[in-house]
């Protein structure tokens, strides 16, 4: 930490501050340039919040060196985090994962028709929502359990692990026992007390980015996560909230490699929400995917058209197979 | 609503959206410019979403007309909301709320301490967080139970009503006992579950505005609780999360007079979280009464620099004595 | 400026840099965390962009700890800019300006109305545009040189100075002969060459904030003008684009205060395009005052419905009058 | 254009409306929902502004249902625009315009080397800034002409088309007369004497998207230059500003599909500027080509630590071949 003084600053107060520091046991080290004076601290600074120091009236600023997360650093886990599955699928380390379903399930007849396609093309897990976070009341809300047991049913007839949303900290146990990935929404990045209970049940983790989140802080959300030492975190980029309305968020396609850099948990990219637009998901998959990204994940539904949530953005199992056909032969380009 | 119809757009194909329209129960109306083709539609399109309808190739694009809210519009509640408290106290309606208080709890002698200077300055309400949702695990997460506990003291002895936040479903029901205010944090606008579960506890609830959030998306939350027919609405503009770093967030004022005509609840604006920095919190409060605010809630600490919270955007309770007297003054010239 | 270094960087690779600052005349201060190795560089590093540093690969991050502003600094000028006018307006220190007029001029009955309206109610100068930058070429552009005669003929009448924009460096003579104030758009704030030539006009100039620009990127363009050594500049916010619909910009009325601090410039506000709403303009125009701006900036029209431009977001001359009865009244408040 | 009225509008009041509009030769059609009225208006409303609508008391709304573009709009011209050098390089089309060089020429010997350089790895085009546009007046301002000339020179010597940007109308001649393709940056998208007189010129301009521009404007900003009726358009998407600080810009690869869909014109991507980061270059211009982009913008630097501008951006020559050795593959599989 920096901490930048106001030149208006006197030896005293200037004491005072390293007295206070010392007390904490930090080394001080201090810089003087010509028209600025800085204090250095070298130490655990990990209990001291800027807004502390940044207080003190003749101080003008506090600049922090360290990243304000560690379990999802890569600078402490140089290697990528791979998670395996029962049935052999691998997410990170440069394996793609094909995560791909409906928005939400509706029906048995829907689920496994769907689950069944998808895998024909090559998705390697189902992706359905039992419990749907919905900015009106007024909107369709999910089967609920019910959906789930639909999605268990999809996993028997298919092989493919499942993976859907929690919204809340009573259904925690239900999904530890039935769910293979439980996927925190976006809205729900910042819920901390869901994190802290999710990081608990040691099922793989599918963390959202948060629509307004910075990438920061959605690395401090996966601590929260990993703080509980039993659960496996993918993060999952799905665009963020700018002033362009042309598609529903801006997919930040840039987070792929800044998150690969930052830290060594799987990125996954679902171009469905980040873009909103069913005609957007083929480019923008395929973006993701030469970007680097660990895995993409889709909405697929047979009848768009009659989707009960998001058919706008969902692609047809035909057009999903023609878009997992190509995105094959890029791998073949990526992995040379 | 309104359907825009592509210029390749069939007969066909029309007949059968219009077929589909009718069986809704839909009234339809054709309008046709020199070089677009339109559907108007009548009656209750509530349950009908845009994208079923996005979904058709042969449409172009869909408006909705009507606002995605009801219970928190103006239109069908013309007159202010008034909450009224036990002890005298008035939300909205022409009457201004000043909650004060420090960020969180820390002992029992700084919350009494303070409850009592910001009483004699004139606060209505006491504020203090309990639970705190800090972006990182490692940060001081609050005294939990025990704050609410020394909050409870605190009001007894000043006799200011209470406002903390609740950050899990778990504390429902100790909250409805003992809370006067319960207020739902940022990152939590969209938990619809405790939404939901808030709404029926029949306390007022403060609601403060997700930092991406738009409006309309604030008012589909206070539709949420409100839809549980038991507890009150107060919504709390607390800035948004922009470009500009100089503040913490850009505090959007001009929410003020937005809300008040598209709502009947009564809103109160946040300058403390809204810019991050104690030396503007002053000009923002008065810049939120004058915009015509129905309160202000104030982050007060005795001694900020040793706040274990948010020092940095505390004021002292001499500076926020300072900035009552003025806003009475201001007052003055708003109630004229 | 602080320089991180890598974990991995060698001993051999620092000293190379090391010798490197040496050679720019740069005192050499290293700092050495427990994690993290740092290098701290006093002098004059203003010609040492933090990118050339960034660029070696050993270098994790660069801080720079000074403004990234000189002239536009009230680090360097404590004092408050106070510009004054041959017909006694002053702008800034504690001034109030208030300019007011429609968005374009479109006759000269329109205008001379327009300002002995205005006038009568209290306003210091008059605006009105006569080039006019429109995002779409088919929109209504200004009167142009015509445009400019009628303001001419508007201040002969009144004594008002007139305020108005400026969109090409082509008529920068004409404008240091006829404009009191010469108005830098929105659009224009990093129009470098425009910025630097108007500075050597002898003009005061009120610079527009770009609705995406930083506040220090505002007073990097303020430094532009102020290097050309002869014109004074008034500061002017105008709001910025942000996710929210509901108003055409998001004013940032914290960039008042934060302004103030910054800066010695006055700091007027524009309410009405930061809103684009005419039933905005009358709480935003009082919560900027109150925020302590030196100055608003209002569109007023005496038949909004009729306006060429910008009809939307008009005040009529009746409640810009109403308006300023309250802010007077405000005024007191402010100045006790 | 769809006229919402208020629940209050009386039958005198929109009479008189429809009256007005009936005389701007518009064809009415009303809409009667159960709560909610319209007016849908047929026919040229291009000359009627929402604005001089919305003025009216009982007007609640007003939705435009054309595009404001024109001649950039793939509507009124469905096959895709494609530009054609002398020496034979075509942009747009399914064509791969590769444009490197660095971001500023700093000397005859530098931009020489890079230009063979980057031509052997397959370059199509030579870029490199002659006057450049910096935040700071005490940054290197570029060469000016001197540096137009070297980058003639580099044309002879590779028989590389030359890209540069410029800042001022008062460099239109020397610009049309010597450069291939003109460039406006992203602070000039809205200098719209500047588009209208690059308009004239009869060489192609490469537009860059203002950072907080909307697709729309953008295609606005096109309309603009096209209406000149001499010279093409290439748009290049480089970023647009949101909160993320991670990245210098957001790369809002997500334009790449939307501007294909909506315009004619060709679609070239810098991740360079939109990324800000040297190691985030490569991964980003494999998604832009991924996404169907008919170019891509890399700066290149022979010795990226000591680059006068934006070193901290550019990759080095080996680099680049590696980079385009993948982008090279990738082609193959676009192209199938």
């Amino acid at each position: 930490m920096i901490i930048i003084l106001k030149p208006s600053a006197t030896e005293e107060q200037i004491d005072t501050l390293k007295a206070e520091m010392t007390g904490r046991r930090l080394i001080i080290q201090e810089i003087t340039g010509e028209t600025t004076r800085m204090i250095g601290l070298a130490g655990d600074t990990s209990m001291l919040s800027p807004e502390m120091v940044t207080r003190h009236e003749f101080v003008e600023r506090v600049m922090k060196v360290s990243e304000p997360y560690k379990l999802a650093s890569r600078r402490f886990h140089p290697q990528d985090t791979v998670i395996e599955f029962p049935g052999g699928q691998k997410v990170g380390g440069g394996n793609l994962a094909v995560i791909a379903g409906p928005c939400s399930v509706e029906s048995e007849e829907q689920i496994i028709s769907i689950a069944k396609e998808v895998k024909l093309s090559g998705a390697t897990f189902l992706r359905g929502g039992a419990f749907k976070p919905r900015s009106s009341p007024y909107s369709f809300q999910g089967l609920g359990l019910d959906g789930l047991n639909l999605l268990k049913i999809a996993r028997e007839k298919t092989g493919l692990p499942i993976v859907t949303e929690i919204m809340s900290q009573e259904h925690c146990e239900v999904f530890a026992n039935d769910v293979d990935v439980i996927q925190i929404g976006a809205r729900n990045m910042q819920n901390f007390p869901l994190l802290r209970e999710v990081g608990g049940l040691g099922r793989p983790v599918l963390l959202k980015r948060g629509s307004s989140s910075t990438i920061d802080e959605m690395l401090q959300a996966a601590d929260y996560i990993l703080a509980g030492g039993k659960s496996a975190v993918i993060l999952c980029e799905r665009g963020i909230r700018t002033f362009e309305t042309a598609t529903r968020n801006t997919l930040d396609i840039s987070a792929v490699p800044v998150l690969k850099k930052r830290s060594h948990l799987p990125v996954v990219v679902d171009p469905s929400h980040g873009t909103g637009h069913w005609d957007l998901v083929f480019p923008m998959a395929m973006a993701a995917v030469a970007a680097g990204a660990d895995g993409i994940m889709i909405e697929v539904h047979n009848h768009p058209e009659k989707a009960l949530c998001d058919g706008q953005q969902s692609v047809t199992p035909f057009l999903f197979d023609r878009m997992m056909n190509r995105i094959k032969k890029l791998r073949g380009v990526m992995c040379e």
